[in-house]
């Protein structure tokens, strides 16, 4: 068993905004990450998956097909994009690193399945302080 | 003569758009950067001032006092702002990296003036890809 | 069940020292790093905690009540300090990297659980070249 | 229990390529890194061990015997050196960055056992963009 | 005037050789960078060039197009590649990071004049602790 | 005419300190920087040095006798010291970042031209967040 990462990155606007709440109690809560205008980031993200060596290749899974695939399903659809209006698989939820970090995992795990390998983290990270990690 | 610089960070949305060109020319122009419901950054600034070493201090400038300068008239007009519609210095004006460091520039030289030394140069690091160098 | 990570920072002086010892025992076994002069490093600190996704707000945790408390019980009590003689947790221990990520474990487990997560690992990078990761 | 973690780095040219297949069949599955006339990379290597404190130290192990078991064993063998076809670990194999992590983990496993702790993890990073985890 | 920097990287093969010394000669000069078999690096070049604003675009070049310009006349020949061997525009040159800087410049510097803009710097590094600047 | 820039390192104790101002005076000009018990930084230093290209050598200088000069002239004097009272070179001075780059540069400026380069800039990064350039 051997674990592979992939990192690749986006940069996207966003805000933190519940729609039960209040403007107010959206900017207590949230402080500035809930400014209408929003605010953005240059998100950093890493696929880590796990399996077994393949002799012939030496390789757990082909670098190349694993980036294609998450060029396709993750980083098109939130690359310069706006995460809270126009991110299909973030309709309706939080726009946090949490929530985009399990929806990010929901999107890729059957995909990375089909590569003859397994999804085991995702990573995000939205500062240099700050990061996130989930393990589905 | 020595030269010192400090770094700081703002999140921000922008976009790139040309309000005297059509919605199709800014899409030409810009490409998705011009995306109508923004994307973001994390900015990365540094500000290098120069001038003759104080004997007794031994240093250029108080780094704490540059530091609140560049908070108070940099920092907290940008952090979790939209450049193109929040930002004071920055309206009526292209959202570009280049056009942000040189009006940052602006805000900062006669600030810097006063605490006795001189602004060398504005440096904003917008991806880990590009950056630019602005010298007045 | 997600997992968030603050990465903090602090400038501190040490020492490894072991006072059983004798002074020449401490420079064979610690070599510079015993320097009774002192020396020091740009510490940098990263708190994982991890917990499940509160669904209003779409976190694990505040993350500025999160900054907030490693502020108050790690940072300020580490931060441009001697760490073999100025901090009361690390009294009469050795001023090693591995130690102080146990100590800084031990002040922060119950403070984190007190809002609402549990503390998951403490890493403490020393240099570039080396860091310790402890997990309670 | 805690972990200790050793960063090291080698200059190294490689290319991926399986003797049983074709030219044409190394080119298809390989790519440009299959290149008959080597490229390489500036390798990261982290090596992380665990063990429980050793009280008078105030270690889990000593860095410098750990850097310099790491040195003999690894980074003399691959520094400045053709993965392919001078490095003996590395004889008839697939000089992949997975199956390099595994044949360091092999190599220094006992070594470190010696110096009274336990290898943990083996983690290559090949570019900025790609890395293996290796547990054994 | 501003200056703006891109960002790219390659990963090649080389060694540092003179075909008029002897065998003994390179290798008391260039020591384990001479190897005969290759070693190699994970390259990171900076091109700067300088101009003025341009009004419309509020940028000084762009930035899609100079990132063309560098992938097809400087990435796609050293990327993957044996510096010494299959590079045209390094054929009996010194596979050094200084003169590879020095063509990298040669090549680009009328390119970017096309694009309206000078080139101002070639910075490319070679390790984490050396890197040239060229400057024409 | 060419540069090259080496990084190195070094990790030591500081105090900001004025020896003709009371204690209070220290503390309000130096804050927390002034502490009587020390704390310290990593200090990263890139020596850039300058001058022609040397055609059999296809290098400016060679980098394994800049980094010996470097490293018996100033890393040895400083890693793992105290810079207020160890360094010979320090010996008076204020202890700021400003005036350790001035210092190194002194020291190193006729070691340099004696190996047939020009020293052309010192700089010297005391956290992140702050460093210093000197250009003679």
């Amino acid at each position: 068993m051997i674990h592979l990462t992939r990192r690749e990155r986006f940069n996207a606007a966003h805000r933190l905004y519940n729609p039960k709440w209040t403007d107010e109690k959206n900017k207590e809560v949230f402080g500035n990450c809930s400014n209408p205008n929003w605010h953005g980031h240059n998100y950093v993200l890493y696929i880590t998956v796990k399996g077994e060596l393949r002799d012939d290749e030496g390789w757990v899974i082909d670098l190349k097909q694993l980036s294609k695939v998450v060029d396709e399903h993750v980083i098109q659809k939130l690359d310069h994009k706006n995460i809270n209006v126009e991110v299909d698989f973030m309709k309706d939820k939080r726009a946090s690193t949490e929530v985009l970090a399990i929806e990010i995992w929901n999107v890729l795990v059957d995909e990375i399945k089909q590569l003859g390998a397994d999804l085991h983290c995702i990573k995000l990270t939205e500062t240099e302080n700050n990061f996130v990690e989930y393990y589905g």
